[in-house]
This record gives C-alpha cells, structure tokens and sequence, in this order.
C-alpha cells in the first residue's frame, strides 16, 4: 500500500518571491523519513499559495477531489495575524473534523513552546483525503509529525475504507 | 434524584445481524456500576442504529425531546471510515457544545493509546439532555466513563438546572 | 505599546441586582497586576450583562467594532444550566476560532479541579479584538489567565499585525 502526500505551504512572502520556502522543503524530507512508519507514503505534490482563502480551498479541492491525494499537509497561516486564514480555508472544505489530532499536536508541542497555544490549526477529513494544518515554522511539522505518527497510518488506512483497521487496538 | 440514561450502538455490523453487539452490553453494565456516583442514575432505553445520519438523528432526537432522557451514551461511528458519520449528526442536533468533556475523554484515553487520537467523539447538550459520543471499542465506554465520572453528576444537575449547582468548585 | 481590555461579567444575579459582582473587580485587579507581562494592558472597559445571547452578542460586538478593544474577557456563562449561553454568544460573533487558548486553559484547570471539565468556554478574534471565556467562579479568572500569560502578549501583538511577532518562537 502506498500513500500519496501533497504539502502546501500557505504564505504571502514565499508566494510573492519575497522569501524563500524554509518549511516546505523540511515538510518533504520528514514525510520522507516517514515514510515506512506511514506504510509507505510519498510526496506527490507540492505548492505555494498566499494567506488567501479562496486560493488556499482551490488548491485543497482540487488535490482531494480531482488528484485524490491521500494527505494534505498544510503549513502557515494557523497564527493571530490578519493574515492567518488557513484554518478558515480548511474547515470550509472538510467533512468531518478530526480534533484528537488537533489535542495530540497542540499536547506535544506545548511541552516544547507556550507559543503553541498560538496555533489554531484545524485537522479534517474531505472524501478520503485527510487534510492537516501545521504551523509555518519549519520545526513545527517535524514536531507535528512526530505526535501523529503512531495513529497516522491507521487513520490513512480507515479513510480508504479498510474495515481491519476500525479497531486498530485490537489488532 | 435519579436521572435517566439511553445507550446507542452505531454499527453496520450489529443492526444488520451481522455481528454481536459487544459495546452495548458492556455500556449498560458501566452505567449501573457507576450509578451511585451518577446520583442515581439508570438505563432506561438501548438501541441499536446502522451508521447512517438520519437514523443517529431520529432516535437522539426522539430520546431528547420526547422521552426527556438526561444522558445519552453513543457507541462507535467516531473514527475515520467512511461510515464513521456519529459525530457528524450529533453535531446537527445539538444545541451547545461541551468541549471540556471530549478534553478530559481524549487526555485520559491518550494515556492508554495512541489510537484514541482517531476518536472524532463529539459532545453537547439538547434542551436537557446531555449527549455523549464514545468510541465503538468495548473497552473504551468504560474509560471514558472513568474520565467523565468525578464531575457527570454535577453536569446533569446542571442540565436541570440546579442552581446550587452552578459553582460546584465552591460547594 | 499599550493594550485595552475590557472585562464583561455575564449574569442574571449580578445584572439584576440580586449579588454582588465577585468576578469582574478579581478579574480587573488581574489583568492590573499582569499588564506588564502583557505588554501594558489596561482595563479600559467594564460591564454586567444577563445571561441572554443578543444582550451578550451586543456589547461584544460595540467593544470589538466601534470602541477597538484588544482584549476582551467574558467571566461566566460557560457551564451546562439552561441560562449558561455566553459561548453560544461568543461563537456567534468570533471570526476566528483560537482552540489553543481553550486548550491549555482546560489543561491548567484540570490540575485545579474536574469540575473545569465543565467549563464551554470559547475564544476566538473579531477584528482586531480577542475575546476569551473564562468560568464565572471568581478564581477561574486568575487561573486561566497564568495558563494564557506565557503567550497572551504575543496573541494581541500578531492580532494588530506585528509581522515580527508572526513566529514568536524565533524572536
Ligand atoms: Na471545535
């Protein structure tokens, strides 16, 4: 089985050419590293945006609905700042919200920073693409990555449909 | 005082014949074990349900409004299959959200695994009524339960609005 | 730099002259002795409303548009009795959800006490102002308020569009 991953990285400064991507490219390589412990997933797509909703749910719908991507990683946009709509951009095209991946990364990354508490990411699901905000700071998806990882694949894995993993405990 | 409680099963499986209702069961017995420090609660009503919104809907509806249930305990439909909709339609028919509840349910449950991050529960209030989302796992109502137990009671007196009630910290 | 807050107590008790108002001179005195650590902040504002949606909807939407408060904080409401309704208002009229404020304010209070697992509490921003929930029990206030200081100031800094203040974490 092999999943495939998109990343998104949500930004007016990289978007307009005024900086570089520092946490996209960081994004790839932890999915990389990953890679077995999420049964085998791979990088399929990337892309920069703008802080604007209506650019950041085309980009959302059209990898889940239209590519079929098994997993969007977002990253930026999850602040205070005007700016920061990711997390208003996201819960507009997901189905169904997935809070205890929220609870687990907002847990691990508040024994890091207090900063934490600052993020407002949001987690979902839309068809069988699951959507996740990461904040922009290129160490903040390696943390992230690292709460999800013991249930990520198992979630992947229900939102296909497989009936043995509805209760991975058991299993 | 006595308070009234309703369980749930949301599965495919089990309303068609399928399988055993292994969850249900257990959710009763939790329930009458804990009945002292629920202020006296008792089962009044079991269903079982197939994971579809509409149904989910009907019966806590027709629990809430007409038999003026005060707990409502679900079972299963919390996690990221595609069936999985028992948040979703708990969500439609509740009128407040309690999400101190699913904290204390997903921190405690965190404890025991990591896969009680792909719980999608949900939780809330209809007129009054309190509803619960727990995970389908037969295990999992009873740590849910123990979570939930120190502060339940005082919930549901609040619910009837028990003013004495309103500050319990302080009584 | 100098921040605004203004503090609402919501309650039939106090609104209708029934008791005193125990939260709203605690909470005052809070924010006085933390306005360092939150970057001069000062009450600006203080009121007492019912526990009804459009009274609360009313005032937080006057002290976020026309008076442009940074920092709004609401002091009850937030429990499961019928009249408990300042979330329900909160959400109405919140932009932005800021699930990580709630977050560590439940994480804090429950070392306290499982009866925060009774606390609805909301937070979000409207504009360029922060409103926070917090319960009506005159402690709560200073004790959500030590869970949010570590980052309180940065909030309201990224709120006004502090581009410096957009990854805290490196500054
Ligand atoms: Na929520």
């Amino acid at each position: 089985e092999k999943f495939k991953v998109a990343i998104l990285t949500v930004s007016d400064t990289v978007a307009s050419g005024a900086g570089p991507d520092r946490s996209g490219p960081r994004a790839v390589s932890v999915v990389d590293s990953s890679s077995e412990k999420l049964g085998g997933a791979s990088v399929v797509a990337t892309s920069v945006v703008p802080d604007e909703v209506d650019r950041i749910k085309d980009i959302l719908q059209k990898w889940s609905d239209l590519d079929k991507v098994d997993l969007i990683i977002t990253l930026g946009g999850t602040g205070f700042t005007p700016r920061d709509v990711t997390p208003e951009a996201t819960k507009a095209v997901i189905e169904k919200e997935a809070p205890g991946l929220l609870f687990v990364m907002l847990q691990e990354s508040l024994k890091l920073t207090p900063f934490a508490m600052l993020s407002r990411a949001a987690a979902g699901i839309r068809g069988s693409t699951l959507i996740i905000n990461m904040p922009g700071n290129p160490n903040a998806v390696a943390e992230c990555m690292e709460a999800l990882l013991p249930s990520l694949k198992h979630a992947l894995k229900q939102i296909k449909g497989d009936k043995r993993e509805k209760h991975p405990r058991h299993v």
